[in-house]
């Protein structure tokens, strides 16, 4: 039995490993049968995503789950990374985003057109492995899908409105960020044979990680890290209303939330500090921070009713991974 | 047994009818699951579409082959609808192309960014429908579906390339139009219980019959047709090489030829009359119009096998509809 950190690494690596294989194989296999520059560009923004956080984690959750045939649920884990990939190539046209994943986006090397039909080409390609379960996982997928375009409207409203409240914030992470979370868990789990009301467990699971994992995202574009693949500030740059920013709107006032809403609606580079003492001042980082940490426990506590398992404490270690992502 | 020409056409117009109750159902349903706004947009675009030359096919095609309940067959005909719509909202945000079915599209009402995610919305809404059935059938609609993007990465190519050869541009048709048609005749035969074999007829009937839709397309582009819900010329002004332009230029010398690139290249409303002197020079129209007969031909004959049926009559009536439009 692995106690070590090191074996779990060794775990998690030999999962993401073969997770890329597939990909690339699925990649080679459609430009074998003709598909050309979509496939050539599609695969270039999909191979440049190194975690492949939510692919390892349903086939951990399928583990976990009691499932013992890897090959029935890789198609699931495949089929969520190329439907979220899918959704960062629509997101970046819509953003006019240069980069992500540390490479140029495909509006910006190939032209919005070509960008929007390349992911369309990842949804597909996603929703074809997807269509091989029963009805029921099809449902669940398609429902979360739904969802993520219902948020992304929701979103695009709340561009810039300095009104936006909490609730909204969770509403639209629960459709877009964390909604896939949940449901690649909550299939991962009917896969592996769990009733529906245990695999609601892990849809849950999936939930509060997704939830803590947007709160870790919008942290980190405020404070800026390399690993992002993205320039620091990007959300602030695009309007979007990230927690910190709602949270420190929230409790300033006068010319502090006068001179809060000036930097939001036109903020450029320049103001990072002024807007960083800003939300220090409302302790709004500090606030994501443990909200963060609130998220990650309540995860944690799904797994409880699992037997002990090595999936599980790898589940538990990612978890751990997305609160030490932020320090 | 119906022989009148009303009697076909209350037959076509009660399938109709049940297509778009259930495509009105499905746009109420998810409405009253809070899908909101992004519903509401992607509905009005739905629910513009008139003909649904698709679903009904797809239906007839299903009765055809002996399908006896048409509760079988109708998601697959929806999600063929609903994939085919989602196509048209993001090639008209690529064409920029202000009217659809008559109506404005949704980037000129709702802005780029909701056009491009109602169109994943109307993807999922298809694929969440087409995802039931067995994964024989989930192949054919993926496969389908990624030809399309495949084709479209090449019509984007070949944009005012005044070099595209015939085979180029059947090539694109195959994958864009007349794929779509094949492979919904395809699954309804196989849902219906037809051996490979058999339904790889009706797959052929789709194939011929989606060529010549395509081509009747580029005809009435260019005579007008207040029927398409699109200005005259819109393939023209796009850049878009049809057959009739190919045609023309492949067969025009000199001077006409010169004039024919710079009419192509920089085309405005005031040149119609010029282009279609020079169309009709090297009988660009009516060559077209020989091969909608050719191809409409070879669909009816993939029908011989099956035995007479109200259905068989109704799928000849739509070929016949089909060269009909452009006269």
């Amino acid at each position: 039995m692995h106690t070590t950190v090191e074996a779990f690494a060794e775990s998690l690596e030999s999962l993401r490993s073969r997770v890329n294989q597939e990909l690339d194989a699925l990649i080679e296999h459609e430009l074998l049968n003709g598909a050309g520059e979509v496939a050539v560009e599609a695969g270039r923004v999909l191979r440049a995503g190194g975690k492949r956080l939510r692919p390892i984690l349903f086939m951990l959750a399928y583990r976990l789950a009691g499932g013992k045939d890897e090959d029935e649920a890789m198609p699931l884990a495949l089929a969520f990374e190329l439907i979220h990939t899918a959704t960062l190539v629509h997101d970046d046209i819509n953003d006019e985003a240069e980069q992500r994943r540390g490479i140029p986006t495909i509006h910006t090397t190939s032209g919005q057109a070509k960008a929007v039909i390349a992911g369309d080409w990842l949804f597909v390609q996603g929703f074809g492995l997807g269509g091989r379960y029963s009805s029921q996982i099809v449902e669940i997928i398609a429902r979360c899908c739904a969802n993520i375009a219902v948020s992304e409207f929701h979103q695009l409203d709340h561009v810039l409105n300095l009104a936006t409240t909490p609730e909204d914030y969770f509403s639209i992470v629960k459709g877009k960020t964390a909604g896939p979370f949940a449901a690649g868990c909550h299939a991962a789990g009917l896969i592996a044979g769990l009733t529906e009301e245990q695999a609601h467990g892990l849809a849950r699971f999936g939930m509060e990680l997704g939830i803590a994992f947007q709160l870790v995202d919008d942290l980190l574009d405020l404070r800026g890290d390399e690993r992002m693949g993205k320039p620091r500030g990007a959300d602030v740059h695009e309007g979007k209303m990230t927690l910190p920013l709602i949270h420190a709107l929230t409790l300033s006032h006068g010319t502090h939330r006068q001179r809060l809403s000036e930097l939001i609606e036109a903020f450029t580079d320049a103001d990072f500090d002024e807007l960083m003492a800003l939300l220090d001042r409302s302790k709004s980082m500090e606030y994501a921070e443990i909200l963060v940490r609130t998220h990650i426990e309540r995860a944690q506590a799904e797994l409880d009713v699992f037997p002990d398992s090595e999936a599980k404490r790898l589940m538990h270690q990612i978890a751990q991974f997305v609160i030490d992502r932020h320090v």
